[in-house]
């Protein structure tokens, strides 16, 4: 673990690489939740952004769920002025239940970064995400069966969002917070408190802690200890390396259905036409990677929800492309039903069915 | 898990899609060890062989690393002449240090399997490796930061080698053979053994288990723990998803690899040939994803050992392309050096160094 000054610098370097391609004088914003990650970044930050020509602020949201979370956003946003970063604004949001508490509490947290991004006119909001979320990332993908998109785990830059921590452990960000005299504030629902850090009043329990929380307390300190130290950084090149893999299979991916769709109806296919109407021989003629993210697509194009297709779906789908016998429709959720029709795979919302479809 | 009698089916189903495409009257190989995998495959392939027109036999490797092992081998082929197998061949073999006691023990089966194959003319050499084999596979490959082709674990056939077991549970197979009254051999390196196995008399010390057995042992069941039940099979589907992507992603690498030594030197890259010219246009048009495998593929065959060849080595050849202000060399392990020469990559064996080369 690097020493105090060699953590502040590595942050520091870590943010100059993420904004060196924007303009003098642009804004951008630090999303601050008051932990020792978004509060290196607010301090790293703060100090690169007059060094390069920019404007920097800060946006703490408050999510409401705990008890005193207003003061931790008040005492966040504090810091953030203290450290220079101006403006430092404070946004209350309403977490519904959508999805799970962790995906209803993200949602929330993205809209209110997003508007605070356009209100103010920045350019980037920039988030404190380390290689240690990337490698709890990744092994929470793995745990579903997911493909190489998933694996790749959190972008590193996407839409508006920069991570300029993606590379450094939580480690540092804690030195780099030590070494600027830097208190922060320790989310009790993330799992066992870092040694040295501003105790927390509050009892974690292991039954109440989310999923990734577990990861991190429970899972990587045993691959750490059988595999070896490095587990992390292993996981984050993984995901790299699949990012990489995933950008250049969606861009093919792409160019299938745009082929599929033409030989097919005569047009590219058009976002959230329904029903999806693709050429069989073109599909059949595709490499089985892009076939299988092909399908995948147009029945989500056609009304499935993302999160409930699973493999064996898309492989019931396939079985008409490459092992047609005359088989019937493939029931998804949503209900979509795909069926072959004369030379065309076609994927349209079916009836809300009468009874229980059939397990797939 | 399924009882004994389902157990039993699921192990005959799989072993008669794995053999489906082969001719009549053609000989397979059952790669047995004495453990419970392989024995409930010899005992699945003994029962679906004649009835697809298939002769089976066995060979059991003895890799004289442990007292007792001739004995181990000669109950394991017992129990396969019992079950019909034959040739039923034991072959000794000379393990040798290269590499680590895992990998020359590899080596020295894979010798003898191959060997036993072509002197009995045998067109496939069933291997019993099973879904838990496969998730210890991606959490290993994982652990080295590796990229798809190595997260897509063991391949469920390639060169004479098929694997009939690779989505079954290993419980599967053992509830399998409990079916059939067949005992079978726990070997001591492996780990915990499991219940109701026939007694092993080594007793098992965490320090000596090889790094496989430590994640069975001991990371899978925290993972199952903490991330519920099915994660073997989650980290299997990541793996079959991964084994396309990567087939896709060499076939698209050989041929950037072609075009670029074509526009090099006229010609395809010959297999061996050194130096590796690639043109660097041709390089730096291609996709991140096929370039740093075109670059890893080129270095390797220059001479660089493909196992000490990190990502930061690929990363200084791909700068060199893409982010060339007139550096000085590369250095790879071999040595192989790298170097930029008038639009074209060279990369060739190093001179011996007399000091030791740059860290990467």
């Amino acid at each position: 673990m690097p020493g105090p000054d060699a953590a502040e610098a590595a942050t520091r370097v870590a943010v100059r690489r993420a904004v060196a391609d924007l303009d003098a004088g642009a804004l951008v914003l630090v999303g601050c939740s008051g932990g020792a990650d978004s509060v290196a970044l607010a301090a790293a930050v703060a100090f690169v952004a007059p060094r390069s020509g920019l404007r920097a602020g800060a946006v703490v949201v408050d999510h409401g769920l705990q008890d005193g979370s207003a003061q931790v956003a008040a005492d966040a946003a504090a810091t953030c002025r203290a450290l220079g970063l101006a403006p430092v604004d404070v946004r209350r949001v309403e977490v519904g239940a959508r999805g799970g508490p962790e995906a209803a509490a993200r949602a929330a947290r993205t809209t209110a970064l997003e508007r605070a991004a356009r209100e103010h006119g920045a350019v980037a909001v920039l988030l404190a995400h380390t290689l240690d979320d990337q490698a709890e990332q990744v092994l929470l993908a793995l745990a579903r069966g997911s493909g190489a998109r998933s694996l790749a785990g959190i972008p590193a830059a996407r839409g508006v969002y920069r991570r300029p921590f993606l590379g450094l452990r939580r480690s540092v960000t804690e030195a780099a917070c030590r070494a600027r005299g830097l208190t922060w504030w320790d989310d009790p629902t993330n799992g066992r408190p870092a040694a040295g850090a501003a105790a927390s009043a509050a009892v974690t329990s292991a039954t109440v802690l989310p999923l990734r929380s577990r990861v991190r307390a429970d899972v990587l300190p045993v691959l750490e200890d059988v595999l070896g130290p490095g587990v992390p950084e292993a996981l984050a090149r993984s995901a790299a390396q699949l990012a990489d893999d995933a950008d250049l299979l969606d861009g093919l991916t792409a160019e299938v259905l745009e082929r599929a769709s033409r030989a097919a109806t005569g047009a590219a296919p058009a976002d959230g036409a329904r029903p999806v109407v693709l050429d069989v021989e073109v599909l059949a003629a595709a490499h089985r990677a892009l076939r299988t993210r092909a399908l995948r697509r147009a029945a989500v194009a056609a009304g499935a929800p993302r999160g409930a297709l699973a493999a064996a779906h898309v492989d019931s789908v396939d079985a008409l492309v490459t092992r047609w016998r005359g088989q019937g429709p493939a029931h998804l959720p949503g209900p979509v039903l795909a069926s072959r029709e004369c030379g065309t795979l076609v994927l349209r919302a079916g009836p809300t069915p009468t009874h229980t479809p059939d397990p797939l």
